[in-house]
């Protein structure tokens, strides 16, 4: 049996337009097909943050200014990036594995994930999604909806929605079923599509968004995966980042992690949340580990020579 | 083995708003799992004209009025709606499996499907997609586009974009894998995302519109299925439809298929492509039948009480 990986690519895997997108997913393919080769079946979550925003944004500019086509619920518009990101993705894996000589399909499922109705996350929204706004805009924005707006990690103010935790992951036999069969599967595309259980195999979906890097860690668990890799825009999680003294990390330990979370260390919408998934997957899960590192790193990562490893202490 | 149906739903089995869709899809998971009680493999297709219309309107609507999001392509707009319909199917189909204590996972593929760069039909758009507008309307529309449009069937002016012939399904041997594993499969949505093979493995996407029926005999062909099931408005095709010597069809041979098309019995954009696929799988499936049906008769039709079974000579 191969080792299991299970990949969060974020935001700079994919783009904010389909022709960004496109450019942007040959990188990701070939990291991708790099760890394929590197002997992995690999089980690909994704985010979802600025395509959701857009599909969400162009359905209620045109609702709201007379387009002529209805609105359309978050969870909805989030089933529509799983299968526009999902396109791209497989699309683009594909070549890269036939042009590689290797035969493995690579397919996108839809995908549901379970929330609990009773979760406190729906009494305080905070995931960011769509575009970045000025803060005059949110504000502008805020005062005719009942959308909430943040400032996000410096970055600019975001819309925010609730997020929150994934219980459990619907489709996740046949997932399971296609790793048997070592096909390079992309699954719980922007943390999936999030649903109430109302009572067995009954669902609903939520307006609202489950973490990319939390729902890659429930995947990872349940898929008794080998690695949680998550993948971002460093190649190691760093300490004081941005600092005089900022220190990048070759290795961390849960307790460490905790520490250095408790000395604010991490920014929350950003590392913050890629670092807890990680501390609950290498907790729950017995003794695997997680890595961070950089889509273009990846491989070197794997083979040990970079890239920032959690493990239990 | 069971044996093998592959179901072309059409547009009455979906709906033109989500809030319709989510209700019409439980009608429809209630024949499809009738056809799983029934002892079949079942695999599902499915159109997505009014739903990739509504997509596609609503961006262009917000890009060109200052929504701030990006044009989206046509190809792009399908792979949206495979994820947006396949979503609520999967849902509806799933709840319906689990109340009648059937253990079967019902999923989604996001599925591509090849067709060829020299295809004539690229040359004569003829696919009605998206909304019903008045002559007016259409008129003006076309004074300011590059859009094409054409009075369709009687129920008036709606954009058409070219509607190559299916060559090859990417993700075949996956959709395979699964129907072997007794999984009830969603694929080929709205007819698959068009895409042109550059060379092998190698796809990029094209603005067009494969016609769902053609592209479900395509996925009955390859799959070898024992049936082709197209579930639309009427219980039974008709020739003289909607004329006082209207007559109903139990069978017809292949024959006699092509012999009503030379009189104009089938209206172009509606029956007539149903017709054509059926003819294009019984001839090349070297004796499977075709039948064709309404939703509410499926099972009935299924076994051999109503329909019309088309078959070879």
């Amino acid at each position: 049996m191969n080792k299991r990986l299970v990949i969060a690519l974020g935001g700079n895997a994919l783009g904010n337009s389909p022709e960004e997108q496109l450019k942007l997913v040959e990188g990701t393919a070939s990291t991708i097909v790099d760890l394929v080769e590197e002997g992995y079946d690999v089980v690909i979550g994704h985010g979802n943050g600025p395509q959701v925003g857009m599909v969400n944004l162009a359905f209620q500019f045109s609702a709201k200014n007379g387009g002529g086509t209805p609105r359309i619920p978050f969870p909805e518009c989030g089933a529509m990036t799983q299968g526009y990101i999902g396109y791209h993705l497989q699309q683009a894996v594909g070549r890269e594995l036939v042009r590689r000589g290797i035969n493995k399909p690579c397919i996108t499922l839809v995908t549901q994930v379970v929330v609990d109705n009773n979760d406190p996350a729906f009494e305080h929204p905070t995931k960011p999604v769509g575009m970045f706004y000025s803060k005059e805009e949110a504000e502008a924005i805020m005062a005719t909806t009942d959308y909430t707006f943040v400032e996000d990690a410096g970055r600019g103010w975001r819309r925010v929605v609730p997020s929150p935790a994934p219980v459990k992951i619907v489709e996740l036999p046949v997932v399971e079923h296609l790793v048997d069969a070592h096909a390079v599967i992309i699954t719980v595309g922007g943390g999936g599509i999030p649903v109430i259980e109302n009572k067995p195999g009954d669902y609903t979906g939520v307006a609202a968004v489950i973490d990319k890097d939390r729902a890659s860690a429930r995947l990872a668990l349940d898929l008794k995966a080998d690695m949680l890799v998550i993948l971002t825009a460093v190649e190691k999680v760093s300490i004081n980042f941005g600092k005089p003294d900022q220190r990048d990390l070759d290795t961390m330990t849960v307790s460490e992690a905790k520490e250095y979370i408790k000395q604010g260390h991490f920014a929350p919408g950003s590392m913050l949340p890629k670092i807890e998934s990680c501390i609950r997957y290498v907790e729950r899960s017995k003794g695997s580990k997680a890595l961070i590192t950089s889509l273009e790193k990846a491989r070197e990562a794997l083979q040990g020579r970079t890239g920032t490893v959690i493990t239990i202490d």
